[in-house]
């Protein structure tokens, strides 16, 4: 069964259909109808950014906690502009659907010479950079576009990645045939015969295990996969490791937890833990650099149950068509069936976890200022049902070795590892979670890349927490090299005065940090807050967490080789 | 005769070679070798930028006064992020060397899962991106460095626009082979059997043409043709006008300035001075949308000669393997040498010439305040040796059609229109020309694109004049579409209150102007600024320069077609 609807009609109630309420962008000349269409549709928003970079990064922060996203750019100019931000959806695993308005579809097929192109006629450039960045694209055309965007959008339904889809601006308002049925879109399944074969490879090794562990990464969120492997955990009570890239993965607070798995930059409790394992349960484990000790993990390979999303690997065996909820479903099933695979003698859970740092006694300047000191406190700041987001740089590093508590959400980038992108992603989290407390972390460096955006969140009225980390610089290169060179300072702002230029002095409370006590004030006031708190914290140039200048080296040696000294 | 020389350092030298004095970027993980190498280099010196789209379009500024900029940026995030901005480069034509500290070779070999990558092992996407947006690209390597870089940077340097290198972090400070001798490319010459015939046909058809004109597009500004083109329209005293494109091509107060010549968006003179020429000159004449009243130029093809960078073409013959450069010579030394080709009857110059406004009484409210009366005001401000920014919008618009005076420099970016271009290059245009007056308008929706790079004006001490157009939005967009829609609005910010907060509060004059008087008032102290002079304008949402608003209805009917009622 068919029926008539516009191309953005349609479009626009499939993305409904898939959960998508915030459409990111900024209106531009090949846009404006289906903006006008967005703002006359129920249910769906257009959330005005100060740039396409911003807006991008915005759609992923709201699709981290809502599940999925779209940011609306105008054609050339808009496109590239937010490229970078969707390459960083891609990296990490998330859905962000692109749409661009791009020129009337006359005009390309004349290879018409138009502003936001090189005016060489050439309409493929923008599509062939996409293509490189997202998981499906298509140009939409009348004669095809209702398939065409059943298409892209099922792949990100699929893979939770990012999508791409020019809407030519002449095309927005034709009417095309539209199946009149509209659902998501269904599941793409398991071949039966691997998945049993996989749950019964699984079966035996767990049943043989004494000392397995589960290692966890991105694609729990990525699946929404918590629930599932939180209650495999709990049948199987068996501890938990998690990558960097994973943090949050699980519930920080169970038992269970043992702590960042990286190589020989964990604990090493932990690293022989996961070494001396003899069945190691990976979701989704991608060991990067700088999330794995540069590649210094080891454990045995035939000891590996490497759960991907759609393929699952057993030592040497893989099975192909094996989707991972099936799997987990499958094994939970199974364990609820046959209590026999309970392992026979689960390592002591708490062993192996990372130290967290005891809270200082509050209201006394009993430490010298300074980050040690500052993470320290904030470990005793964060509340069960936080949402946290660490930008890259010291601050990524200290918050992801700290304990988050129960319902927490970490949001992070650590793997594109784009500063600035957490300024704008508060924007989208806060959209898609209105309710929780939310807490940025970042540094000067990393704010200044995409600062305007915080006036998007003071006009919105939300009322998260920010702390700026302001040490005058690139403290994490300065680690790595040029300590004292000029290139790493940047031009210090006079950050806390910045939300009274960008909206009504009195939107938000802005306060500057030096001291332990002016610290343990500014806390008090941030703790339920009523409008935008900003928190200016001054730090030296070289100031970081506790450990972080073992990493300058060690990235040093990796990047430059033979000549590390600069 | 060949040495060794590291392949950062003979990157540097060549670099300087042709005339690079300014490295704009952000340091990362992969370029801080290269950092510590210009560090330690005369004659060279790296500008921090707040982000890499910013430092991109600085570089486009700067090239704009000296001819060659460059970019470093780190790999994957600054790549992508500083992308628009070369495309940009791309599109109106300038050298940019576009540099991005990548990842170490022996990782790229393995294709290790690195941050700032996808993290699958994917060495190749960033440079299909560049691929799409430069004339030439490299990844540097010890076998083939040397000859990488002189392929790499001679393409830049030939046609003038950007080019794209990659430098693993572990080669820079490896020696290779490098040739002893290291001039400027040679130039790659013209064949001259064509360019004798190219000069016979224009020649002939000069000695024939009655209402000859010249048609000046941005090709004069790229490859540096004023002198050149100057001397012919002397010799010849035909009129001239200009493409938007081209604005500032010739000198304006010239008497035989015919003014902006855009289709049937002209003068009515002009039109009818170019639709009944009998030889039209055209220099790199590129017709795009929104320079040229949506391609409603109309003259005769026969008369059209059309110059372009490498080949000509006089009505259907093409002459290929001609630089201009080399074609204005022969024709200058030919009319030098033969006196009669000087047209028999030039018509009148001074006619179809664009109606410059009257300069208003100064000093006293007799005008409504609003655009027309601004603009009108602004005619009279400039002054001979200016650098005049426009951004895309109203700015553009009325800035485009105001009189020029003598050895002005015209800054803007019609055909890439990315919204926010100009405030970075404002930032490379003062470094290339600091004792110049520089005078940037820009509007409020473009100004928060790129707003962070003001702290980069104000920390290097410069003094240009800012006029930030508020309008509470997108006054452009306004036009086409959504005149009273909510996407069209932005938040609206303290303009003048910036500076206050990314430098010391005396750096900057900071105005607010809201009638004649208080611009009368703010002009004085503008005249010759000590200090960065920042003037906030108020204006209304639908207030623009005379004219714009038939603008808007000629888009919408392009853009959306039969739907344009929105």
């Amino acid at each position: 069964m068919t029926t008539r609807k516009s191309v953005g009609t349609y479009l626009l109630e499939r993305l409904m259909k898939l959960g998508v309420r915030r459409i990111y962008g900024v209106p531009g000349d090949y846009n404006l109808e289906f903006l006008e269409l967005i703002e006359r549709t129920e249910g769906i928003a257009f959330i005005g950014n100060c740039n396409e970079l911003n807006a991008a990064y915005a759609a992923d922060g709201d699709a981290r906690l809502s599940g999925i996203s779209a940011v609306l750019t105008t054609y050339g100019v808009g496109d590239l502009s937010a490229l970078s931000a969707v390459a960083g959806s891609y990296a990490e695993g998330v859905a962000v659907i692109m749409i661009s308005g791009v020129p009337p579809q006359h005009a390309i097929t004349q290879r018409a010479l138009l502003h936001h192109t090189l005016a060489d006629g050439n309409y493929e450039n923008i599509m062939a950079c996409y293509a490189q960045f997202t998981v499906a694209q298509a140009r939409l055309l009348p004669q095809d576009a209702a398939g065409e965007i059943d298409r892209v959008l099922g792949a990100a339904w699929r893979e939770k990645r990012p999508v791409y889809l020019q809407l030519p601006s002449d095309t927005c308002c034709v009417s095309v045939q539209v199946p009149v049925e509209q659902d998501v879109p269904a599941p793409c399944g398991s071949d039966p015969i691997q998945l049993q074969a996989a749950v019964a490879n699984i079966m035996e090794r767990l049943a043989k295990a004494t000392q397995p562990v589960f290692l966890l990464d991105a694609l729990v969120r990525r699946f929404d996969l918590r629930e599932r492997v939180g209650e495999l955990s709990r049948l199987l009570d068996i501890p938990f490791a998690t990558l960097a890239t994973g943090k949050g993965a699980l519930c920080e607070t169970s038992p269970n937890y043992l702590g960042i798995y990286g190589g020989k930059a964990s604990a090493p409790e932990l690293y022989e833990r996961v070494r001396t394992a003899d069945c190691i349960i990976g979701l989704g484990v991608r060991f990067v650099d700088a999330t794995s000790g540069y590649f210094s993990y080891a454990f045995d390979p035939d000891a590996f149950i490497n759960i991907q999303a759609f393929d699952t690997r057993c030592g040497m065996d893989t099975f192909l068509g094996v989707v991972v909820a099936d799997l987990l479903d499958a094994i939970i099933a199974t364990i609820k069936d046959r209590r026999d695979v309970h392992p026979s003698s689960v390592a002591d859970a708490a062993s192996g976890q990372v130290p967290v740092p005891a809270p200082l006694p509050v209201g006394q300047d009993v430490t010298p200022w300074g980050q040690p000191a500052f993470w320290a406190r904030i470990q005793a700041f964060l509340r069960q049902g936080d949402v946290v987001l660490a930008d890259n740089g010291t601050s990524l590093v200290a918050l992801t070795h700290m304990r988050l508590p129960a319902e927490c959400h970490f949001i992070s980038q650590p793997v594109w590892a784009a500063i600035g992108y957490t300024l704008p992603a508060l924007l989208g989290s806060l959209n898609a979670s209105p309710d929780r407390r939310h807490l940025l972390f970042i540094g000067d460096g990393s704010f200044q890349m995409t600062a305007q955006e915080l006036s998007s969140v003071l006009r919105a009225g939300h009322k998260p927490v920010i702390f700026l980390l302001n040490n005058r610089g690139y403290t994490i290169e300065r680690m790595i090299l040029g300590e004292t060179a000029a290139y790493n300072d940047i031009a210090n702002w006079d950050y806390a005065g910045l939300p009274g230029v960008m909206a009504q002095q009195d939107a938000a409370l802005c306060l500057r940090v030096n001291s332990m006590p002016e610290l343990e004030d500014a806390l008090k006031q941030a703790q339920d807050p009523q409008r935008l708190v900003f928190i200016e914290l001054g730090f030296g140039p070289m100031d970081g967490p506790v450990g972080i200048s073992n990493f300058g080296g060690a990235v040093r040696h990796y990047d430059y080789g033979a000549f590390d000294g600069g």
